[in-house]
């Protein structure tokens, strides 16, 4: 497939994506995002402040991701880049995603409260496990839960922090209290998998504490 | 887009929501509501008692927003207008409304019960809030509560006790105790996001308290 | 319309609902039926032991209402008469009902389970009894809870001596412990706003039980 | 019907109930499986690895369920056999299933759960246990459930134990802890309705003990 065709695939499907999760009221409001890089040079990015459900394939804005800036606008002007572009573009450039999305589940807030005091959540006994790539069913899987800040970018400083510690290393998700989750893989499908194995592990945790079930040894 | 051509769209996106907010859980059993003014004179409201997610663009009623009164009605003469209208009108003359949805969803109710004794719902601790206009996601955000009754209309008068409050003068959304919210917004679009956003603080502080976990400083 | 295309209409909006209802959790695992009275001598009725989001307008059986037998089957000759037939016809002869649904929904068997060891559940402080013929939202209502039998037609008895009471006398449904509930109406549209109204009132019992919130006075 | 139309419509039903199930929240995040013997040399399997919902009749890998092992691979060379085959093959050869799913859903999990140190889970209380294939809906009905281990086919050891008792044998399901359940039938359609059914049984009775209700005497 052209490098043209393929870019038009991923905006249709990107947009598919945004549709389903929608539905799944993990991008209700307005809220939550989705990127897809095409090339190095070229990241393709939903616009903010729009409900979701209803982007198409030309309203996305086309980002540099060694700036986070925008290459190339949608034709409908009152369209806004998303303040995720940088936080987007970090989790592009550190940690090798190439699509995230951003997610504003109810699940993952409650994820996050469950750190209590702690800075990540473990999750473990669950065969789900195995969808988050290199990953296995028995292992403890920490993911990291950051705070909350008044403005997205001023959320970097605490990704790039969380970037850098080892034991984080192996996640695909990053908790931010009262707010959400950012979740990425390789591609779009990656990124659809791991955000269904992540919230699958959210909305599991949450139930198995509300039955008051302790699972682990 | 001339005045006519405006008002078929507005009066088909209507009832696109009509059947998305049927879908979500907020107007079953034929309850619920929604209107949206089209110009100074007329408001597109849709009718009472009968299945909401059937409401079709020709059933909606036109309705002066001074009166209340309708100034057309649909051809189906069995269609009757909404005791809402005067709630609706009172909203779009006193606190510039532009479209109202009158939501019979449970976690409105629930989120009514939170309230105890009380005359409002405090929010807050959910980056959601910042799908409020004008409202940051550290903020505080109060929502009345107000009486059911045994008629819509007599409602009023508590609503007018509301919107005279300047402690409860930035939010989008009254709760009713019992029966669910008027939620409200500039136009449709705005009345669809505030209604998701509203929603989803009502499920979140009832989730949240059923988890037990405290929130807040 | 001639009393053909009636029967058309009325078989398809049948299946619809059946559709429906599936998709809300109320027929699954092939449970649950609905009819509908198109005139004095016949009463199209769903198959029993499909999946009922698959009958199709040629698939139900015309029941005599007087004697709860089939009088024409479907061509398709491995369907087979449900065995709430005789219920059915119980409540179309004794209660002037014309549509009745029989749910099989979660939500029923668990406001079935609030009777504890009484008869009934007493439905008060929610808006949404409006919804019910003749019931206004400041009412209490009680809806009889009768015990589970082997056979549906055993339920028959219980059934009879409900509708002897003269306090129960103003319902539409009838709780049947670990089992769900029949649910009426003057034709399939009041059947289905009865449908949802009921279930909304066993969804919000519950959850205000579990969230402990104690309501009436 | 030729025996190749009917594999032409059995591979179709397949994916349809895929999609289904991936709606019911059963099959996501790649998970989940489902299978259908056509005739006694051949077995339709969905791959592995993909998400489920967009399986397509042409994906399916033909499997000898005498040995597992496939006879037939889709043209799409990426597609990969799923490590389930082992286990769909023997419930195929010791317990005449034709069709069985694999569920991942949250509900067999919290199920799975409810056994604590026991190694079964006993049903009852519902009359959605009528349709169980030879369950009444007064019988106490014991699902088995095996502990999860690192890889599926090592499961096998435990399903044939667990085949071998006779206090077992009339149930159509196996839990699998922290992982999801097994459900079988004699055909699709039996194999969904089971589905249905059995999951009805786990989010009926985790819901009785979230509300704390006991049941049975």
């Amino acid at each position: 497939m052209s490098g043209r065709l393929f870019e038009q695939a991923q905006r249709r499907l990107l947009c598919e994506l945004l549709r389903l999760f929608y539905e799944k009221g993990w991008v209700s409001g307005t809220g939550g995002g989705i990127c897809v890089m095409v090339n190095k040079q070229r990241v393709l990015m939903a616009p903010t402040g729009v409900h979701k459900e209803r982007v198409t394939p030309q309203d996305l804005f086309v980002v540099d991701p060694r700036t986070g800036n925008a290459i190339r606008s949608p034709r409908n002007c009152s369209l806004r880049l998303s303040e995720c572009s940088p936080i987007f573009c970090t989790l592009i450039n550190r940690r090798s995603a190439s699509s995230i999305m951003h997610s504003h589940a109810l699940s993952a807030v409650l994820a996050a409260d469950l750190a209590g005091s702690s800075d990540h959540v473990v999750f473990e006994g669950l065969e789900m496990l195995k969808g988050i790539r290199g990953c296995a069913n028995l292992d403890k899987h920490p993911v990291p839960v950051i705070h909350n800040t008044s403005r997205e970018p001023d959320l970097i400083r605490q990704i790039n922090d969380v970037i850098d510690r080892t034991d984080l290393s192996r996640c695909y998700a990053i908790l931010v209290r009262d707010h959400g989750a950012y979740i990425w893989g390789e591609d779009l499908w990656e990124a659809k998998r791991h955000a269904e194995v992540y919230h699958f592990l959210f909305e599991a945790t949450i139930a198995r504490k509300q039955c008051q079930v302790k699972k682990g040894d």
